[in-house]
């Protein structure tokens, strides 16, 4: 019989994350205090997040960092997740390619966001923090932090995309079952919600503005931290157990991956599975390819600027030089809240403008029809967000038709969208409309 | 660092169901054709099921069934499922026992019932059939059905209980990706469902209702069969899978159950976790517990007679001798749909009888309870079904408490709640109520 999945021994299970600051030619430029216009330093990001997360975000030397104890044995929880062959995609796109993907839907909260969550939770608790904040798109992040504060004995706060909050009302329950506290952003109950709201009156809410609602709540809140998601260094160091595994069994697979996918809001998923692989390149070991599958209606690689922006729709956030649509970008209504984000994080930016890294950009429809039909093969009903990483394997499997090549192709299954079938609805129904 | 997880190499993985029925001491009293009351044969029953199910029902005499190799190929996108050890919820119930679960909600599907879809939708396709019906109560087993039908190329129309439709309509898309038509139960659409609709205006269906439907379109429509999500022993044996499974995992992890518990709705995720195990209590070398957990709305095994019955509302089934409610009873409308069903199968309602198991029965506020408990506990929100067996393993590990006994207790996780979050809101505004 062939072999479909490939785990990990628990011997095997990476104890490090992979730091691809140490490795990268070319430095990203500093993140910038938006007042004195000087680098920010651990001090400074201090004041927002946690002491440990503020000093992985600047830490340019060490390659590996440990991943504590406490951590990994929550990552035992659910870890290593299986990577997978597509025998049955590959079956009925009929093509030559082999294709893999890493299976992070099947973390408890249903995607990969659970992997930094536990240790942004565990330094905030290491800390002596007691409350946590965060923004929320999909609500993905949202739920994960929820669990993970819940594991390490913290209060949480969530601030949710409006739109989302009202298009995936059970991600609120999920939250609400682990006890945290979920607003949907923009909201009355800061002053950067009061304001958007004034400017925009039913403003539909971006990460953008749930960020700076987190943020300001946490710097109003004594024993309060703030945390994200995905952008800042430190989330996609965490993700790279994604990847640092992948590889791990991509061996036991006896195969090499010839491109690498992941969706891209942020880049934590992506970078999560790319960067282990990325090192290879570096060296000149390697020639992979690593492919971003952003929305067409979110384009900041494929058509944003590169320049310092805000990360947030207020102003609150350091300085990031990235790609970038602007900070007051308003996403148009994409079910993939999770890619509804103006700008792109900054070693991910940094890796587009240096050539390491491609950007695709996938209209709605295309990516439901790719899920719908992953679906249908694999069993697994992935993600909104996840389809845009799946429609750019379809595309690049149908090449390989075209050319003849047994290309090996991974990509990242960074949640299943069983919380989203509001969205399959309405594309079954024919309703879906590209933006 | 402590074991979590327990899993099976390839080559552990079971090749063979166990068929209790060799084993019974005591067989069961036969089904009877309800025109003739004679015993059902083969033929009779393959006007209903295909033929190869048909004969598995029947047999009493084989103990091992090989489970066909394009079958072993489709359990390998999933299992082994792992055995998990609730080290959270021992804490913080504050427990000596050891608490363990069987992790059948990470199936594709988020339920255990794929093990049997995937077998009844594989013997349907071999002996040329082109379509199924099917009842679905919660809409785990229609989902696993109209993904095995997908699987293995047949088309499928499931009715749905009518509450569960309205209440979960996420399965129902669920259901129309791997492109089933559903159709709520009791519907115009048969005979069946126009008689009860007359009887009863507002029906709110029960299983009942929506077999006897899927029975009477799969009798008018030339080659479609019939298949079941539980009660019939063919559909237990499947799911034995899940026991043989545990039982390897459990001599991985040096322990051995004192307790085996399943949430109770016809008996197959129940049988399927306790039979493996109940064949030592047979032979002596054993005296664990089987403990059936139901719910109080719906306690068959507590409350019902042992009698001859009818498996559907209407009538068309052969009639069964089982603990029952009544053919037609209307269970209240508690969150929990897989459980909503009037009979207990032939072969559990025998062990009953004879002492072999227990039944427990919950009320639905306690099974939230335990089921937000354990969701805080292990990450995992659990179906509200599951709950049921949560709250019976709460139970057990509360009495050792008091007793101080190191018991081991093992329960079936038989699936997510994703789908039911609607339910969770409930409870958490305090708006469940028991019936």
């Amino acid at each position: 019989m062939r072999q479909k999945r490939f785990f990990l021994e628990e011997n095997e299970i990476p104890r490090q994350w992979y730091n691809i600051l140490a490795d990268m030619p070319v430095k990203p430029m500093p993140m910038l205090n938006p007042k004195t216009r000087e680098p920010m330093t651990v001090e400074d990001l201090s004041e927002l997040f946690c002491e440990e997360c503020s000093r992985q975000e600047l830490n340019q030397t060490d390659r590996w960092i440990d991943i504590p104890e406490e951590v990994l044995e929550r990552y035992a929880y659910y870890r290593s997740t299986p990577l997978v062959r597509a025998y049955s995609l590959e079956e009925a796109l009929g093509t030559p390619a082999k294709i893999y993907f890493k299976n992070e839907s099947v973390s408890p909260i249903g995607s990969h966001k659970l992997n930094s969550a536990l240790a942004q939770a565990y330094y905030c608790k290491q800390e002596g923090v007691t409350n946590v904040t965060t923004e929320t798109g999909a609500g993905q992040w949202g739920a994960a932090l929820s669990y993970a504060s819940k594991v390490f004995g913290l209060e949480s706060a969530v601030y949710q995309v409006k739109i989302s909050y009202e298009q995936k009302p059970y991600r609120r329950s999920i939250m609400q079952v682990f006890g945290a506290l979920v607003t949907p952003s923009p909201s009355m109950s800061t002053r950067a919600g009061k304001d958007i709201l004034t400017r925009t009156p039913n403003h539909q809410g971006s990460l953008g503005t749930a960020i700076s609602e987190a943020v300001e709540l946490a710097r109003m809140t004594p024993g309060c931290k703030y945390t994200l998601g995905s952008v800042m260094n430190h989330v996609t160091l965490h993700q790279t157990i994604i990847g640092l595994e992948a590889e791990k069994q991509m061996e036991k697979a006896g195969d090499y991956p010839d491109i690498v996918i992941g969706c891209f809001g942020g880049g934590s998923n992506f970078g999560g599975i790319s960067f282990p692989f990325l090192r290879h390149n570096f060296t000149g070991e390697r020639n992979t390819r690593f492919i971003a599958a952003e929305p067409a209606a979110c384009p900041k690689l494929s058509k944003g600027k590169f320049e310092y922006d805000f990360g947030d729709e207020a102003g609150y956030t350091p300085l990031l030089p990235m790609f970038t649509l602007g900070h007051d970008f308003q996403p148009s209504n994409i079910h993939a809240g999770g890619l509804r984000y103006h700008g792109a994080g900054v070693v991910v930016s940094q890796l587009l403008k240096d050539g390491w890294i491609e950007a695709m950009d996938v209209e709605q429809i295309e990516s439901f029809e790719a899920g719908c039909l992953f679906a249908k093969c694999e069993g697994i009903i992935p993600a909104p967000e996840s389809c845009h990483a799946i429609a750019a394997a379809v595309r690049e499997a149908k090449k390989c038709k075209e050319s003849g090549e047994e290309k090996v192709i991974l990509f990242n299954l960074s949640g299943h969208g069983l919380i989203d079938m509001a969205a399959y609805d309405q594309f079954l129904a024919g309703n879906m409309v590209n933006h």
